[in-house]
């Protein structure tokens, strides 16, 4: 096992009409001018947006408002956020949304407190040292961006997609209403839970051992995650089903499952990210297409950690060699993904590349994580770029 | 399942010579003068205390000190430790040792913020609205303290012991060195386990359903810590069981195992404290020694658990009716606190009482708890009589 730090700051307020307290906790947390930050979806068709005005206006906090947030969030969204901001005097942001939101809402957040381009942060010119505080109002399950300390975002003129991980940037607080997931429709529903599952893999399936207690944790996430989303297809306002994979997702990617491993292996994550940004594809989907592609690749080099994720996460029975049973736990993965309508293979997101095409992802994707990535194999542009050709 | 809130923003440190780093991380939370707070212990015996020193001379942070804390910590030494302080112009308290010293640490941090007496804080005549901030060095896995908000005074001309819960009170960081823990005895170190499976248990074994992933969580800590538990037996200086136990312990009381739950049942460590209070018995020791009587008194009241928790805990196979194998579920509990050399009986603590001592128990029970205990049955002080009788 590895040493760690492990730190979770952000208040969770979980349950049923959690953000009617949005003033109250803007209140406790300082904000006295609100920028309200949205995107789409059918949680904001209803009556939400009004809810969390009145909420702010109960608790006497001002607000501006910026919508407009789309999946793989835009840095010229971000610049006029900031714009935006800085002329109204915010002090305060609240993301309503999922990940994406969030995500803009940390980029406009730090980006204030920097004298350059936000984007500079991004490319790990700039580390950010303040930030605004940002606040959440989920409404999305999938990104674990409500406790993480990670926010991505997508350079919209060059198509390049980069992440930033730095603990200034975990919201200060959390609302979590399961019940504003009920109206997501079934397919972002499966990519969310296939990134829950995916946040904790990334970092069960990787070069070190870690502690038993954490990858009981990993286990149970993936199962519950698993399980839940299969109850969500039958019926999509499954309270309990919903609230499970709701908090399954701010445990998969807060740091709790990584505690004593070596930092989590990435690799599926970097090339999806390619693929998304390169093709506009759902987060959870790229990864879900390339996932057993990469981890066919690299599994006999960490034989233990696949073998122990077939029989521990996916249930496989444990007869047959310990590569056999390796591999039934990504077939059993793949078939999960198949269950609840995500793609195993890129031809499956009804996309066709060259192998020009493919060698230029590979290209990108190499250059973009600075040469190398992965910990269960470190991956050069070559590997990447057999892994893409075998998802194809 | 019900609604809650979660907030752990205690910054973990985690691993081998993490105690090294002292100095930079009370620097981090502000510190100018620190009181060492501390009690006994092997960890204690080494050079802990010198590296500690150290550790503050290099960050340029001076101290004053004051050991002498005992298991079910003093009222007296909080009191003592409060006038140093106000003394020696002390902003940062630095907590060396386990529970007993994290919870005296946490009376006087926020001690020195009322005008009242400290006591006033534990018997819900003041409510802390604020605290010096305490950090921690743990040296025994067992009370969770180390991140959790609740801190736990015995008033030693009364022998009362009390409780409160604040979230004010949690360390603002801590560090946990699983080596530290390698010199704790046997009987120490099985308390502990005890102790942190208890957190677990009380929030687990409780009135009402919770979530399906919080439940998981809590079955692979109580698995991880019987495992663990027998394997120090064997080699005290196991560093992988350590730092499982420890780690383990912090997440068994920060609130984690109690997401979407009914807040717990308690039942046991309020009839527990008191048996502690009055006969001086180690507080892990305590609890298995009175467990078992509370479980057969009330696991009819809540089957559902008790059969989830006999299966999914403690490994038992479902054959049977479900209240057969509930109570298989309470016979493994007890049989792995003896094969650990706890009690499971008052008897076996060498304690023998007559029926006056069990009344005069009982009727100081029902007292400090208000009159009425407990969420899997509410109990008064004929039901605290009954249990305390049963477990003679």
């Amino acid at each position: 096992m590895f040493d760690f730090t492990y730190c979770t700051p952000t208040k969770v307020v979980f349950g049923k009409n959690s953000e009617g307290r949005l003033g109250e906790l803007a209140k406790e947390f300082g904000a006295k001018k609100v920028l309200i930050h949205y995107g789409g979806g059918k949680a904001l068709g209803g009556e939400l947006l009004s809810r969390l005005r009145w909420s702010l206006d109960e608790a006497e906090i001002s607000y501006v408002e910026l919508g407009g947030v789309k999946p793989n969030p835009r840095l010229s969204l971000v610049r006029e956020g900031i714009a935006l901001c800085r002329k109204e005097g915010v002090d305060f942001i609240v993301a309503v949304g999922g990940g994406s939101v969030i995500d803009s809402a940390k980029a406009i957040g730090m980006g204030l407190k920097i004298d350059g381009d936000p984007w500079d942060i991004y490319c790990g010119k700039i580390k950010p040292q303040k930030t605004v505080p940002v606040g959440v109002i989920l409404t999305l399950a999938a990104s674990g961006s409500e406790m993480s300390n990670s926010s991505v975002i997508t350079d919209d003129e060059t198509q390049v997609k980069r992440g930033c991980n730095v603990e200034i940037c975990r919201p200060v607080f959390a609302i979590m209403n399961p019940v504003l997931t009920c109206t997501v429709p079934p397919y972002a529903t499966a990519c969310g839970c296939a990134d829950i599952a995916m946040h904790t893999m990334e970092r069960y399936l990787s070069g070190g051992e870690t502690l038993r207690v954490t990858d009981a944790i990993g286990e149970d996430i993936v199962r519950t995650v698993i399980a839940c989303s299969k109850r969500l297809l039958k019926n999509p306002e499954d309270y309990e089903a919903r609230a499970n994979v709701m908090w399954a997702g701010s445990l998969s990617h807060n740091g709790l499952t990584g505690c004593g491993g070596d930092g989590g292996d990435w690799s599926t994550h970097t090339l999806g990210h390619e693929l998304s940004a390169l093709y506009d594809v759902a987060h959870g989907a790229a990864l879900t297409a390339l996932w057993g592609s990469w981890a066919r690749y690299v599994y006999k080099d960490v034989l233990g950690r696949f073998y122990t994720f077939a029989i521990q996460a996916m249930g496989v029975r444990p007869s047959g060699t310990r590569e056999e049973i390796a591999l039934k736990g990504i077939e059993a993965a793949e078939e999960w993904f198949r269950a609840i309508g995500l793609p195993t293979s890129i031809g499956e997101l009804g996309i066709t590349l060259t192998d020009e095409q493919v060698k230029e992802m590979a290209r990108r994707c190499a250059e973009h994580c600075g040469g190398v990535k992965g910990s269960c194999r470190r991956l050069k542009e070559r590997d990447m770029y057999e892994i893409y050709k075998a998802a194809l």
